[in-house]
């Protein structure tokens, strides 16, 4: 590493030191606001409770998980121990640990804040919409800083300590094994709770949201704490991180090549689109005549545009490439507009939701297959984006020399992640409000502020949408990057491999051909993969929601005056919360291994051109079916919503009861499978890479 | 061509004409039995009626369509006709008209027999289920005879004649433009009358099946005949001419370097295949102890059984390579394979359907998440029995030489596809004995009578699920193999430009690069397009059925006494039969035209790389999708099928009214998006192929 990269990583570790002292000041104000009153501090205690021990079990069983990991990294690679250093596959093996503890942190941080703030969310709702809403925002924006400043934290000292991008990408699967599980942990628990509580309580008994007597009700709560909090909070560390490592690992390698300052140039934008997001948190309000959504998107502004202007001096500065500089506005500019798209498919003042609407009326049947259909046409803008962004990427950067073409692509990624800070900001405030408004309903604050809850809510779940669909084009982008990191790690173990004295002689991959049939092969089993991974899921979620039910039913039937709420009478909050927390620990470890070891019989039996393929498959079906997923589940809550606006029937008419399996058949396609798919595609790659030198020295074909 | 190939092609010639003759026989047979009662001869008329006016009107707006299509190949194809040869360009208009008028013909002979023999099969029941049983057979086995024969008689003539095998790319292209309309505009029809007959009949007025007081009823038998034997007809036709001219191009590239005898061999095995049927068909009974489900599958198991056999003779007579018998014996093989998988993800003894029945009991959501999850988790296994036997293909004929590999996949198609025939008349016979029971019904049989009918339905749908998951399969490799025929239509016109005197030098394509950024640009935008396609056919279906659902309406306020069933008071069934038909020939247009544009688009844009990437998206994607759909589809309809039977809770319980909901979603995805999609595939691989040069010569990157 020269002196300037040395001097950059510098300079990204003292940003991330500054995002955490913000992020420390963030806290320190929410927790000093005034407290609620004693109902809502029960009831949120309960909360509170509940999502530390989903986390404190989840991350027992992944310590267990990653245990038996870091003994095969330290075994197996970068090289078996047999063949190799025993220090290297240490190296290796600390940073993969290194890896999963920084997103654990990151994720308990966020809870930990999450559910302080949303009590002191749903109190400060009593003074005005305002407050309130700063109030949720700064929660969540404490998640937002610790997730960005962890992961250049994390990324900057692995490869200042080590020296070697290998051990990034080392790092980079401990974050996205631990996000995999993360997210479709916490996918499976939230929706466990939601379509159990909606189930019994809504459609079984006409209880209101969030009724008090309802035994889901906390477990529902926890749910939207530990899936939308935690799980995309690991999400968005995990693409974080791969986007970083994908971009640094080509960078030094051209650095090696060319003695160019590739690593300061990633290391500078990583820090700058940090810088931007601190700014953008700190400048966040709710104008006097604003609603949340403007505050929110006018925020996400604020970080655009500094971003822009900040990687645009630094550009001139430092004299880095503007060929480069574009790549990683097209990444941005692409980004948001797919974010744009998303809103458009699941807004309620655009067509696809007055379409799922009207259909509605005609009955559940229409409600599914039209919500199907959008969600199949939503998928070509965001793909054309995700297509341009990164042919126009490697078209930019191609002229730079060897290797540049991937390297902008990787960079268009950076560029796409630059704000997520602000992002993963505007997506925890989602739960932090909507927990605001079960609390403010079950406390009984009365109907202005459950009033002002709800509107704080309906803007977290618009953001939410889009959030959504800018964590998939992002992943899309990344994995695209690591497609070529995994090239360039078979090519590295070439020259190394041939070097040594061995009777083989491997061949340098020039490119995955799809008319090589075990690149075709490989691309059609990797293209069945996300699909069989979301199908494992939502199954889970059916299974697990199956037994809550009979719980819930139990409870209303030996607790006497439960259901007709007599005074004192509670239902056993804990043992709800206890199923969905053992069935989804349960539930998503079928899904996870499968993933983990198709990837891993594939390569022992086609090689590295059938890995070449299968990741390429997996990228193509991934992003298909989460872009699709995602916005199915978002249009048909909207739809829903909107229905339960007073249109179409309004509550209670024929229309709302479609609408109502519309919004349940979009629960897990939203919040569980389709996210997922993300994590998925990245974990794929990153052992692909890791593998790259077993795969390539001992296949059948 | 060689005298060799030249006595081949003239002995598929004669054995589609014995295929024509021995159609001909079994039409006369089915004419000769005797005649029903007049009530069913009354209905019966209708339904003939309305299926051969929807076949005019869907032929009269594909006649302008081709007439367009036809002037633009003579205008541009296979050169624009500024730079080459008007009597080519010609001979190509006149190969591509051929192709649309052969495919038309053998819809129209299928719909003829099938709504002849649907009356005398519903007489027949009468007599016992063994003669109903022969009767529907016989007059499914007539379409089954007249695609076979039509399509190997069309590949054979066209070849003879122009000696030129970018001619048949013409002929095939003709045949496949007519199957997606057929196909899209069908399947449109069948859906729009199903889901309208059932919402009002069914569920709002608590109507039988087949009541003839519904309005509908009549346009709903109508749509089993013109989706399921004139569409699927078409369907198959397209993918025989596919496969066979896949293979032919590449034979004929071979034959020319090596003076080889592939195109023999080619012609050869076809000719043997349908001969195959023919004996498959002629030994077809049902047993004395037997079941209507044992007969079709022993059919199709002597016709398998046959053409390996047969193969296996000539090629031990005629020298062919063994390496390519095995290839093409691993396409037989893996078409069964799929089938015994759809029937595992479909059949009501099997896992699948018990779970959904059992999730239907817990509401009509969860119906619906359970059978998307089963349709995802059933992709897996056909996708790697499809990825396998390309594979298993391409090792076995490469080591033939260059350009065999390739070759071998396009003969496990032609293995695949060689049952065919066997494959169509097993399909055909679905709806003729679906209309029977509807006859029986409709004419007072009594309930003896329409048990058999019953019994003989129910063997019909099991069979047909099994038949789309092998023209998924089918589609799936010939499309592999017509990405061959791509690159090596490209490679010609190279040849050909750089040997004429002009400024540019081109290079051959030596494969598609997924690292390379123009076929991934291809490859993304490529894998979105059949679910956009999917999206604008069920959005289709759904605004027809909401203009058919307001007729019924109007029907039953119109006309007094209607409801009640008053004697001599009947439907006016001529008004729903014009809303499904020109409902379904408007709404198939704009999901055409979408596939053809995006493909001539991205060509235009990205050149042929952008292209192989396109075709290979949209051949991943779209196996993904056809796979599902088409499993999801069949699952649900048997999942209520079996709650029906009286598990978990029978008819007119709660689950009952889930599981219909699943069924009615599932209905647009199996009969409209799901196996339409295959034509899709073909559509683009073959609108590639053809405009090779243009997209060679004139691209922006």
């Amino acid at each position: 590493m020269s002196t300037e990269s040395l001097i950059f990583a510098l300079f990204g570790i003292g940003i991330s030191i500054l995002a955490f002292m913000f992020a420390l000041w963030l806290f320190l104000w929410v927790k000093s606001q005034p407290k609620a009153n004693d109902k809502i501090a029960t009831i949120g205690e309960y909360i509170r409770q509940g999502a530390a021990t989903f986390l404190r079990k989840e991350y027992a069983v992944l310590a267990k998980f990653s245990g038996v990991v870091a003994v095969l990294i330290f075994v197996f690679l970068p090289t078996p121990i047999w063949n190799g250093n025993i220090l290297t596959n240490l190296t290796m093996t600390i940073s993969y640990l290194f890896g999963t503890a920084f997103s654990a942190i990151a994720g308990k941080i966020g809870i930990v804040v999450a559910t302080i703030a949303n009590m002191k969310a749903a109190h400060a709702a009593q003074t005005g919409i305002r407050p309130s809403f700063l109030m949720a925002f700064r929660g969540g924006a404490v998640m937002g800083m610790a997730v960005v400043g962890a992961s250049l934290l994390g990324v900057s000292l692995v490869l200042l300590i080590t020296n070697n991008t290998t051990m990034l990408l080392g790092f980079s699967f401990g974050a996205s094994s631990l996000a995999l599980f993360a997210k479709a942990g916490g996918g499976i628990f939230t929706k466990t709770a939601d379509i159990s509580a909606d189930l019994v309580g809504k459609v079984e008994l006409g209880f209101a949201e969030d009724d008090p007597r309802n035994p889901a009700v906390i477990a529902d709560n926890v749910g939207d704490n530990v899936g939308d909090v935690a799980g995309m909070g690991a999400d968005l560390f995990d693409s974080n991180v791969a986007s970083m490592t994908a971009a640094l690992v080509m960078a030094s390698s051209l650095d090696a090549k060319f003695g160019s300052e590739n690593i300061s140039l990633v290391f500078c934008y990583a820090a700058l689109g940090l810088l931007a997001s601190i700014l953008g948190v700190a400048f966040a309000r709710m104008g006097k005549k604003g609603t949340p959504t403007q505050a929110l998107n006018k925020s996400t502004y604020i970080t655009t545009g500094a971003f822009a202007i900040l990687t645009g001096i630094a550009t001139l500065i430092f004299s880095f490439s503007w060929r480069i500089y574009g790549a990683a506005m097209v990444g941005l500019f692409v980004g948001v507009l797919i974010g744009i798209i998303t809103d458009y498919f699941t807004d309620d003042t655009k067509k696809p939701v007055h379409e799922v609407a009207k259909a509605s009326e005609s009955g559940p049947a229409f409600t599914i297959i039209t919500g199907i259909s959008y969600g199949f046409l939503s998928v070509l803008p965001a793909m054309i984006g995700i297509a341009v962004s990164a042919l126009a990427a490697y078209l930019l950067c191609d002229p730079l020399g060897p290797g540049y073409a991937m390297f902008g692509i990787s960079m268009a990624a950076v560029g796409m992640l630059s704000i997520v800070g602000m992002i993963i900001s505007n997506d925890a405030y989602g739960p932090i409000v909507d927990n605001a408004k079960g609390l403010a309903e079950m406390g009984g604050l009365g109907e202005d502020v459950i009033e002002i809850a709800d509107k704080l809510d309906s803007a977290g779940n618009t953001v939410k949408a889009v959030t959504k669909g800018f964590a998939i084009g992002a992943a899309g982008l990344t994995v695209i990057a690591l497609l070529g990191a995994f090239q360039s790690q078979v090519n590295d173990a070439v020259i190394e491999l041939n070097s040594q004295a061995g009777a083989t002689i491997y061949q340098a991959i020039v490119g995955f051909d799809v008319m090589n049939p075990t690149v075709f092969f490989g691309l059609l089993i990797g293209a069945a993969v996300p699909a069989v991974f979301s199908a494992l899921l939502m199954l889970g979620v059916g299974r697990n929601a199956e037994r809550m039910v009979a719980e819930i039913h139990r409870q209303f039937e030996d607790i006497p005056g439960l259901k007709e709420g007599k005074e004192g009478v509670l239902p056993e909050y804990d043992k709800c919360i206890t199923i969905a927390t053992s069935g989804a620990l349960k539930e998503l470890i079928p899904a996870g291994l499968f993933t983990i070891i198709t990837t891993i019989a594939v390569g022992l039996v086609g090689g590295v051109y059938a890995i070449g393929g299968f990741l390429t498959g997996n990228i193509v079906s991934g992003l298909l079916l989460a872009l699709f997923m995602s916005n199915s589940g978002g249009l048909w809550d909207n739809g829903k919503k909107y229905v339960e606006a007073g249109n179409n029937g309004g509550k209670g008419s024929f229309a709302h009861k479609s609408a109502i399996v519309g919004d349940t058949v979009g629960d897990p396609f939203k919040d569980t499978a389709g996210p997922s798919i993300n994590t998925q595609i990245t974990v794929v790659s990153l052992v692909a890479s890791l593998l790259a030198i077993i795969f390539l020295t001992t296949s059948i074909f």
